[in-house]
């Protein structure tokens, strides 16, 4: 049986042995399920596997600790994507108040079409428009203003079919994971093709993943003065696009480790399963796929977000990714549940 | 007595105490300086006092650990950066093998007065020419080429004067601050104009620096795809130059948090500091003064290589930043002494 503990549960054993060693029974302990809110099958089995081969000072496949690095797309795999991305309702948010506050944008492409859209309709904008946007409600302020900005939007925005703060929208199999990971001396990133320091105002206490940890789009930032005193501009240029090619490119430039596992759920994760798998030993990759319509969303090949075609699938099995089916793999979706 | 054990001795101690109880004798313990190599003076006390304020519960200026972050330069704050920039010895160097390797690049400038100059002298290039070297010498091959190349060349190239690699031309006073800190709970990372790969590859073992603890300049890289299989590409194109400005910049890209200490030793240092002292509480600047001619270099405002301006001085002074003296403040420069 002793075997079955977890390694993660060990330092805790250990000291309940020391600290208390009178009140010690020769009796089974109940082996810990890590991943409660996951289905027995070959989703969950795959990563208990993964785990064991990697932290089993034992195993062939054994890996240092300082190796074990462990990257997670964010949209659609940690959170809640649809109806919208997140950013984007806040970006489309930002533009119908700014355009109180500054008339003649309103009257202007793209920010006309955003406010007559719909809150929650992706308006079909060609990428300059979507960088005019973000120009305009990501940028020309100090990185303090737009954090505030952000946090001040969080605090009251709520996901228009779950009734929760966005942040609240997030898939407690996937904080499993991640907290076993961490547990078994993995170092979680994020590496998301959203906006880094949007990402940043609600990814420590969202996901436990601290913002040195979170890699993402990037505007350019300018280091200036202001009153004699220093201040960090964000400029409407961008730095780094962190999807598709930029994710394992991104991934090179801050963590310069090849992950050993990654989870993603998109076309725009790809690349970053490729280059995780292109490393020697276990690796582990896995595609969330959204296919409950009851407790979330089931869409994939035709959706405009989140799209999950069907060359993706077809490399995740001939490649042998693991793909996660919501409906199958998951007893449960979020954590207020 | 017990008040002045240092905090990092604590864990040990406990342990000690658990496992060899029987042992223990009601005696005095020697208390471990954890800064051998620093004389009393100054800089050392600030460096004290900095750490027992921010990791002293019970002071006003305490600091949780997730916010314990030490940023530090790396040419002439750990490392010798005289009679030239190690990096540029390696790239001029690769000037020279690629030279016969490429016979069009040898009638070619900026190549041509490379190889005409004494390997130690710095000619007198503008920046592009500067770029030119580096694209030839740090592009046009994937990451594990360049890094097999750098590691290649470390194994042999010795320092002129000290007459040891490279890696091992790093200053001991630094190797126990960064050591003091990391015992403390604050994460160290580098931020450094150099190549952020170039110095990855020996940073961890000669500081205890991880990659991903490594900030510096960087180039753009490229996900591509050779013989079906991916590979990352060094392009002949910066992504980022981390100095001056550049500094602070990329800590809130990367790290995000600001900085509680920062160390450095010349101009290219000063908006890092800057950022550091403009957030709250207890903050630490310190400025590696170049003044021990005779077990390292003398060496200041006129010089080209790390040069520390009358006016960053100036600043120090009206700052309250900390200069270290070389002469006076290291008893020990070298861990090879």
């Amino acid at each position: 049986m002793l075997r079955r503990i977890p390694l993660f549960a060990v330092p805790t054993l250990l000291i309940v042995l020391c600290v208390s060693s009178a009140q010690v029974q020769p009796q089974k302990q109940p082996v810990t399920d890590p991943l409660p809110s996951w289905n027995d099958g070959p989703a969950k089995r795959a990563i208990v596997d993964f785990v064991r081969v990697t932290t089993d000072k034992a195993s062939p496949k054994y890996v240092e600790p300082a190796e074990r690095i462990a990257t997670f797309d964010n949209d659609g795999t940690l959170l809640v994507e649809q109806p919208l991305y997140t950013q984007l309702v806040f970006a489309f948010e930002r533009v119908r108040i700014l355009a109180g506050e500054k008339p003649e944008i309103k009257n202007k492409e793209p920010f006309k079409t955003i406010i007559a859209s719909s809150p929650e309709a992706m308006p079909n904008l060609p990428r300059k428009d979507l960088e005019d946007i973000l120009g305009v409600t990501h940028a020309g302020m100090t990185v303090e203003q737009f954090r505030t900005i952000v946090k001040d939007w969080f605090a009251t925005a709520k996901h228009p079919r779950f009734k929760r703060p966005y942040p609240e929208c997030i898939y407690q199999p996937m904080l499993e994971v991640m907290r076993y990971l961490r547990a078994n001396g993995f170092k979680t990133y994020m590496v998301t093709g959203g906006g880094q320091e949007f990402v940043r105002v609600f990814s420590d206490k969202s996901y436990g993943i601290p913002p040195e940890q979170i890699v993402g789009t990037a505007v350019k930032l300018k280091y200036q003065y202001r009153d004699g005193k220093p201040a960090m501009m964000r400029l409407a240029q961008l730095l780094m696009i962190d999807d598709e090619e930029g994710k394992p490119e991104d991934i090179e430039t801050f963590i310069r480790r090849k992950p050993l596992a990654a989870f993603g759920n998109s076309d725009g994760d790809r690349q970053m399963l490729e280059w995780t798998q292109s490393g020697p030993g276990a690796r582990l990759m896995m595609l969330v796929h959204h296919d409950d319509a009851v407790r979330e969303y089931a869409y994939g090949a035709k959706s405009k977000i989140g799209t999950f075609s069907d060359s993706l699938m077809a490399e995740a099995k001939k490649q042998g990714w693991s793909v996660i089916s919501m409906k199958d793999d998951w007893k449960q979706i979020f954590p207020f549940e």
